[in-house]
């Protein structure tokens, strides 16, 4: 417990994230008063992080800070929105003290700047227990075009942003598992896993080009499925057309069994999107003016689920393929 | 823990509160879309609430549901503001199964419909420690028009709505102290401890009147010095003229030395406010028309800090006079 109390902390440490917000009244405040732009939409989204649940003790808090933030500044990109501003909410446990908290500020300041979005009020509080953190993330796009899980459309090609698989793999990195790649390959794949990269420029710009989006953290063939159930049709993706970062293509090399790992583990904050193929064109220009990859690695149609097919042709059983919070807590 | 996943939970128990949230999807996306009206101005304010510190384990949990959203709805509504949604992210402990589930989400229901609000989205997850909730609740307002603890005059008055008191009070008769009051009025105090009645009706109505409003959740004394110091100025009261319950004056005549109790405890969520003599006549009015009761309890005056006069007009010590998070957490 820091020997801070809860008004210095925020005066010290959380104000200063403020500042650019200028309805949160720099944190002096009940409440926060935010202006939505006119002709506009707020997206919201909201997580919880516990420790030794989502992150672990040992992990350094500003990149606990910029994970918590930059996971939620995921899923308003897949949205469509252009992020905002952020409330969170800390109860911070015993083992907490100052530098730990300077340390979690200096981080989500480093973000904000990085991300265009300012900490708009919270509450800070103690507890016994593990420190638990809870943001609310809000956005901004035009009226009636957030993009959504439901609006897949039978013949859409299915698409990702950028590569999938380095977050289930750096994860195996970080928990020191031998991928047999060099050290260099294992570290980017773990800061990978670490640090997600939000796509907040790609997802405002997908807006009415994508039918349906959501961002891949739970893993491709589960986050897909949730996409095929919300529009009542199915998927089928092609197993080698998923694009892989160099290192993941080591490492599939030598050990061709992680690619069930690498389709079903989570942790990749890609956007993956369905679009019809009109779009094809406005998806490559798109594509050259972000230096973001675009790949169509399937199709949607008719029926339900999500078949993965693999080079032979044939239909890959992926079991369940999604991560699902009641089962063992464990760090991830 | 409970035997249901994630999913499950979220589907029968938290997609139901999210029925008259149109932008909510049915709980169904990773973000919520919401309209904010036009001309309006979105309040938001967050809470976090831990077992063991802001609630017990045996509370039932129905009640710590409502009282998490009340205390939310209080702090909207001090702004000035008409509640219209929340999210609310669990992190579930492991005494936590699904008769608890139920019985808090039967709890947020039943408010839902008192107060016209609903579940926007969120998230829930396990924990290993203590339950922990974090609310993040909104409301609108005209543009430009919430009202701050920062606006106070010189010269204003400044006023309460309702009784003060009853929370500190009912706090003590809940922890089973003898108050010296019957059974009757001691459970009545408990339960206006409990089940904070936030004055959803009034803080609208007191927009374009007060000059400076904020809610009555850390005691009078304490949270009045917040507005003096958000405004530069200070404030005198006397604590004869502070508003007290038939109860709260029954135990006060028995032990006068509960008095501080009443100025500086907490958990009263009435609504604490400064306007101009010139809205007198409003305020009376507008005192009839909600049936709630205002009364002024002193004003506002160049200078700093609270000082509060008791009977003889003499000036009462009130120490801190408000509470602090990061003293000895214990259940309040």
């Amino acid at each position: 417990m820091p020997s801070l109390d809860e008004f210095e902390i925020i005066a010290r440490y959380f104000k200063p994230l403020a500042a650019k917000c200028e309805g949160a009244l720099g944190l002096s405040d009940d409440a926060a008063a935010l202006r939505v732009g006119a002709g506009r939409d707020l997206i919201v989204t909201a997580d919880a992080l516990v420790e030794g649940v989502h992150f672990l003790p040992s992990d350094p808090p500003g990149l606990i800070a910029r994970k918590m933030l930059r996971v939620n500044l995921s899923d308003l990109a897949a949205k469509g929105a252009t992020p905002t501003v952020y409330l969170m909410t800390l109860a911070l446990g015993p083992a907490v003290d100052e530098s730990w908290i300077a340390s979690f500020a200096s981080g989500l300041a480093q973000d904000q700047d990085e991300f265009g979005v300012a900490l708009a009020g919270g509450d800070t509080t103690a507890t016994p227990g593990p420190t638990t953190l809870s943001v609310t993330a809000m956005g901004e796009v035009a009226q009636g075009q957030a993009l959504r899980r439901n609006g897949a459309r039978a013949g859409d090609g299915v698409w990702v942003s950028g590569n999938i698989g380095d977050g289930a793999l750096g994860l195996a990195a970080a928990r020191g598992e031998s991928l047999g790649v060099d050290a260099d390959a294992a570290a980017s794949l773990a800061d990978r896993y670490r640090l997600p990269r939000p796509r907040v420029t790609l997802g405002p710009r997908l807006v009415g080009v994508a039918h349906a989006a959501m961002d891949v953290s739970d893993g491709l063939v589960g986050d897909l499925r949730h996409i095929c159930d919300a529009s009542g049709l199915g998927a089928e993706i092609e197993a080698a057309r998923v694009p892989l970062s160099a290192a993941a293509r080591t490492v599939l090399a030598r050990a061709p069994e992680r690619l069930r790992e690498i389709l079903t583990g989570g942790d990749d904050y890609e956007i993956l999107f369905t679009a019809p193929a009109s779009r094809d064109g406005a998806l490559a220009v798109l594509s050259t003016e972000t230096g973001i990859a675009l790949t169509r690695i399937g199709t949607i149609a008719a029926g339900s689920g999500v078949t993965v097919c693999d080079a032979a042709g044939g239909s890959m059983d992926m079991g369940q393929g999604g991560y699902r919070h009641f089962g063992a807590p464990t760090a991830r």
